[in-house]
């Protein structure tokens, strides 16, 4: 549903073109010191901007409207929220009954009967990870020392992403990529066999971004085609260091001590200027539309940070029910 | 943790070497017509045998315990077990402190503080496994007319099987695989935004199974090299059928009425009878190891049905919560 | 933690003295018409005025800020928000050290190191009932036909409410009472053995109320003194119906069809004019206190809207996974 | 559903007279030393043999199947059964369609669809709280050194229990009774607000216990008589003890200390020897009725150590989450 994690949990709010977005976050230790402009860093990494993201300019200002204090977290529910201010509705109505091909609007309208918000994709719009990324910022703190990092790997199978971003914009196309990412410091003893392996958390969350349609940790795909004797990690140290990383420092769905890598995958952006083919609802017919509005031509370049987040927010609620990180911040 | 799902919910538990294994299921309607039978089916395809899979034979037969009368399903708890026969142990005190590499020897020394049962993989064998393949057929007769179907894709790279297996084992090695899942007469609506989108708790429920290391959905990683143009499911019929299925049968996180298809990669088993290198856990000094006992030189080759069972477990879930199925069966 | 129940689910957030007070409701099935006036109807029963209650006067203007769409619920996530208005802070820092006999001072001090907003009780205040009184609102809607409604049944042991309450006032000191609450056509069937009964989740719930010390369904207590073929309720009819109910309308923990009844006790206010003994926590030294501020002397004559919302809460979702409401509403 | 806990966690399965019953473990810390023996002494305290008890005989040898290893835990779940020997099912399908009064027969069948196991009352019956003490035992030695009693209070109204309960057989009736339950050691500071105070789930526990209709901690329902002077305990030290304890150990949902305290009504058994009125389903006339088969005329007499084994697991729980106990136990 619309909550993730066990003791340090996250729920998210909100609407492309409603009152705003937000996130909020239950079972954080009290005395963490936290300001709105912490928040505002990772956000200014989400937003828009570079040539291949959506004309949308969103101020993006966080709100920390409860469960702060005297600038430390209080111990009880933290709301984050941001407003929406750059919000164009017009486009919205007309094309509500043929769906975009690759997007939400199908499964949307199937699901909720016709109810739901179907501006800007409402609920199912990418706008949401903005409520993500400010959890994350939060969650980023708590696990300090650990580090999570994510860049992307390559864009439609380059790593020259300005040309192959360039590329897809001047085809009046989208691009997918692959994002990874690295998490350091982490203790090894993270992850609760059975279920809750490392993997199956981590992928959860990052499933749940919109766009994302593969996940693979450490050498991923790549160890289908590997023999034993190659993908097994040689263990060099009593602390668990291993001198490759196939595994992305996971064992048996718990961390082993080593870096945490793993790699996701963003489709290209469902809503593109081209025509493109679709059925009316209403009829049945096979018709022709036309997706106006303002998208991203590549989504994954606004990922990143995303993918951080999640990572962040699934590591701080392990390291709780680990122990790791106490119920009560000191110092 | 030790379960998984929010209605349909099960729990594994045992381990390689003590009593047995199996599964505690909770939320099954009542009414459900339930054999061990049926469950011994699932088991039977889960079993080995072939070349490239342990020798360790076990008869595995099924026992349903409770939740069970007059040959339904009665609303309360279905416990399901199966005993252990084929248990050597002698092995394993003496490798103790010499953490096999690519396996969960070392974090479960760490997490559990040496009190782990470490006799066959303890708690983290693929024995285990067996516990989901039962809860799996109860949760495949639930969800009818939904057919989950798996199948190896490719071994080591190659689609002949056989002969890459052969190989692996002459060469004293061990090799990885993909797996192809299918689910056919799915119906739209299924999943659960923000958190619990199809692909969220798919893989969630797919990373938990031992060895699995990377999960896609659709064409997957190729959409990284995909245009949006390309990659876009052309919607053809009112109901939401698709010219092509690169999304998998999922968009927005949720069910669009196609076929549900997802990939999972199973790395090479790390149990290989070549000598390896890793570290005395009590002197930290660097040593080798021979691994005996009995293992798969493919362990992906008893994957699909285990990959099937957890399917069907998470598709049972999504079909309670969404209403599809009630929770009595009528008829 | 912070959020109730499992399909549909809400979570509480604010202080009494920070920016507001409110709750996010997951899981409400698309299609309810909902307005903010609805909420305030609620909210208003809740309000203080009457002799007895806190002279501290809000507005108490709900928002409903995501979720809605043309009047209806979407099935999104639905944050509901009501602003601190008349927030006078001043008093509780030179009390800090000083905790309130009956209050939650002093274990709010120990379990957040210090961090809590201690503000006007902060996250443990009353005020946040205001929040459990809008998701009970909306929760009401939604299970219809069946009708919550609860009343006091006495204030210090008399039914003469007015007058008990104004003695109270007028010696400086508070005055406890109970609540009594019915449910009415509801249906047999509802309750989630073993551990979800309706008695365990509507306990759990009311529970969670500030001020509430016993719970007890039908006859409840008085149960200890009589025989079973007494408390026996006759059944008379195939539907179930019986010819008296001191089960209060539970066999099984699970509904029987009869009306649902329980009361709960509530505490007199902890806080009261009166001089009281307390310790000095910096010293350890034992000292005298006198609650200044603004307190209701008779907590309970604002309970019973709150008692009915957090029963609406708990049927709602009992009747959600009973699949008796369906996730999308239509009509 | 059927389990209980966030951590530490337990569901219960079985039935009356199907195979057996028991609890399954989840979250518990490995390196607890633990063995059948400890499980055995509180099941005996539960077991029948007193006057007043049922005749059904049952030798409850409780077995530990999984999740134990050199007699210490392992971090694995634990899964603890006990077989049913003293079975007579014979009664029970001639009396299916004249549900008894007081008891789940009739809910069970509208709840079930009649596919429930109706047999001594299948899931339903008081046997299943052998698995709670079972599980209880467990938590019972993690939680040291906080220890938890419980005893009778009353019987019928009478602290002269042992007559009391013979003047209910006598007369072929059964009778009621109230246990207290006290835990002592217990740190200040356990209990999640907003919803999970310690009232909370300590209610939900134990109202999951068959037969319990009313539970109330410290004063409970005398506070709804006392003023705000007399039910405010005052703090007589720095670590929160306290002169009184109307709060029975709990202030704002957490612990303050001080000794915990409630108290549960146990209703008399529904099931008695004495004739009495119901409906056939089958028909809808009305009948009369005469339980057979073996029965506590006074269950109350068995239920201290079930509230004991609830509280314990509760008290287990939050005190894993409040990081008071570990996730490894070492020493």
């Amino acid at each position: 549903m619309n909550s993730l994690g066990r003791i340090f949990r996250i729920s998210i709010w909100g609407e492309s073109h409603g009152y705003g977005v937000g996130a909020l976050i239950d079972g954080c230790p009290a005395g963490l010191e936290l300001s709105a402009e912490e928040l505002q860093r990772d956000l200014d990494r989400r937003r828009s901007g570079a040539p291949g993201t959506t004309p949308r300019r969103e101020p993006d200002r966080p709100r920390i409207l409860s469960g702060l204090f005297n600038g430390r977290t209080t111990g009880a529910p933290i709301l984050l929220a941001i407003t929406n201010q750059d919000v164009d509705s017009k486009d919205y109505e007309a094309k509500r009954w043929t769906p975009r091909p690759g997007h939400a609007d199908f499964v949307a309208e199937k699901k909720y009967g016709g109810h739901h918000d179907y501006r800007g994709s409402g609920h199912f719009s990418g706008r949401l990870t903005a409520g993500l990324v400010m959890a994350g910022a939060v969650a980023r703190k708590l696990i300090r020392p650990v580090m999570v990092s994510a860049r992307l790997d390559e864009v439609g199978g380059f790593p020259q992403i300005e040309e192959a971003v360039q590329d897809a914009v001047d085809r009046g196309d989208s691009i997918g990529g692959i994002v990874r990412c690295h998490a350091i410091n982490l203790p090894a003893g993270l992850g609760e066999p059975f279920f809750d392996s490392v993997e199956s958390l981590i992928s959860h969350a990052v499933f749940s971004i919109p766009a994302i349609k593969g996940v693979e940790f450490g050498s991923g795909f790549r160890l289908a085609r590997m023999k034993g004797s190659e993908a097994n990690d040689i263990i060099v140290g009593a602390d668990g260091t291993t001198a490759t990383n196939h595994a992305g420092g996971v064992n048996g769905g718990i961390t082993n001590g080593n870096e945490l890598v793993f790699r996701a995958v963003v489709k290209p952006t469902s809503s593109i200027p081209q025509e493109q083919q679709t059925v009316d609802l209403r009829t049945g017919e096979r018709t022709v539309l036309r997706v106006e509005g303002r998208h991203d031509a590549c989504i994954a370049l606004r990922m990143p940070v995303v993918v951080e987040a999640v990572t962040a927010v699934v590591l701080a609620d392990l390291m709780r029910i680990a122990g790791v990180i106490p119920p009560v911040l000191t110092g």
